[in-house]
């Protein structure tokens, strides 16, 4: 890819799509911003992260690569609705965090010059808007490229050379039955736990006692309720056998304690220890 | 009190009573170590943090205030066979992450001569022994001073200049009755939590395709095995209420995503929001 004469366009100038934005800027790219909010492109305007926008769809006529950075159901009608102005041969890529379901819809509606190629980069915050706009979080995260048997080579190193511009500390390739699978336990149960455990407790006096763990296990919390519980339908049959194996879990805790089994529960804790550490082993060293 | 003429000691050197024993060192205060370990006492006497130490009880002779940071069981058990030794009118306290238990049988073994008030520093770490001592963790820890009626002004007193002089952030009285419900929520619970993640899947490439909520709901699964589950057990009452309670709610969320709702898990995740930062701000400003 040529940056100098590769033109990149971003639908949906959010927390991500406005620090994917400013770090294609950054990198030399040439952007162009869409999104129906005016005040988001004037924001990006101004900082030079984009170089026209508008919520006009013909912006991405000469744009070789068109970036969705909405939520599931709005990229799949977004595409439906505004197709025709893509550049043929263009790729198209997107930053949704479940992708069976938007694979298989996009795909069956897209036309046959454009190819998507998606993508999930594992970063995100608890905020929205363009305000929060910082792809300098980036450089912690990691970044999948969730390709088919169906994407070309062309596509899926486009994909790998926006995740290295935009400085994603690992990039790795994946399909999208494991990554829904993996994303269901090291992502949404995760999700799921926080919010159960705050809708549990209506108590102002827990942060005086509360140690690190509480906190810890509840920053993820604080949710955006309009994206969410659209991605946890989407990928709803692993989620919710994710949620029945930790039930399951919690129910052998419960039996363990009942029992005063000390010799269960060490073995419990052990195995999360040995895991935990091999965990943090190769957080340190990822090529170990 | 005078922290010149007052004589402490610390039965049991390990992280926590190590950086106890430093801290109040560094308060200027006369220690004594005791711990079954001569490398822990020479550790601390090395450093200076102790003055006297071993593995003899009658160290404690003198001793105006005698603090143990031994295992709850393990407690117990060093007040039956040792009280002799206390100094008449000393005050006798702890660390244990435990209290009803720990209080009804001290008071049921003590000497009348004696006082027990029991305190629950919120800080620990996930690692073991003396080498990992450093009281500057408390800074930023709550300190839960577990009074009953019993306790005279005398002994919350004193507990009260022991945690200021280990520089505890927050310092709050609190009976055993709440400090039990309460940290079997917002600690056990967690633990429990991270211990059954870590149980579900044994996939050492998760950690390739993680973001930041699997680690921070983790981190507290390299847990102490032979501490944790005897605290589990002193609690179990309201720990497996507790757990009970988290399995209601993560099927609630699981009806919810079989059933597509969107409404009803915006409704929990908008709940979760407004409690979780309703704890920030807490958090930022204790006294608000």
């Amino acid at each position: 890819m040529n940056i100098e004469e590769t033109k990149i366009a971003i639908i949906g100038l959010g927390m991500l799509g406005g620090s994917y934005a400013q770090g294609l800027h950054k990198a030399g790219m040439c952007v162009i911003g869409i999104d129906i909010d005016p005040e988001a492109i004037q924001y990006a305007k101004e900082r030079r992260w984009i170089e026209e926008g508008g919520n006009n769809p013909s912006l991405i006529e000469d744009c070789d690569i068109v970036i969705s950075a909405l939520y599931p159901q709005a990229f799949v009608d977004w595409v439906c609705r505004y197709q025709q102005h893509f550049k043929s041969g263009a790729i198209l890529s997107d930053v949704t965090g479940v992708k069976r379901k938007v694979i298989s819809e996009i795909n069956a509606v897209l036309r046959p010059d454009v190819e998507f190629i998606a993508c999930h980069p594992m970063a995100g915050r608890e905020y929205k808007g363009i305000a929060y706009a910082d792809p300098s979080q980036f450089t912690q995260a990691n970044f999948l490229i969730v390709s088919t048997e169906n994407n070309t080579g062309h596509a899926i190193e486009t994909a790998r050379e926006i995740a290295t511009l935009l400085k994603f500390r690992t990039i790795s390739l994946i399909d999208p039955e494991e990554h829904d699978r993996i994303i269901g336990f090291v992502s949404q149960l995760c999700h799921v736990i926080a919010v159960s455990l705050m809708n549990i407790s209506d108590d102002p006096k827990l942060v005086d006692y509360t140690g690190d763990s509480f906190r810890d296990l509840t920053r993820i919390a604080d949710i955006n309720e309009d994206l969410w519980p659209e991605l946890f339908i989407y990928n709803k049959d692993n989620l919710m056998k994710e949620i029945d194996q930790l039930i399951c879990q919690l129910e052998q805790m419960h039996h363990l304690i009942s029992d005063e089994d000390i010799e269960g529960m060490k073995e419990k804790m052990i195995t999360a220890t040995i895991r935990r550490r091999r965990f943090n082993q190769r957080q340190d060293h990822p090529d170990s």
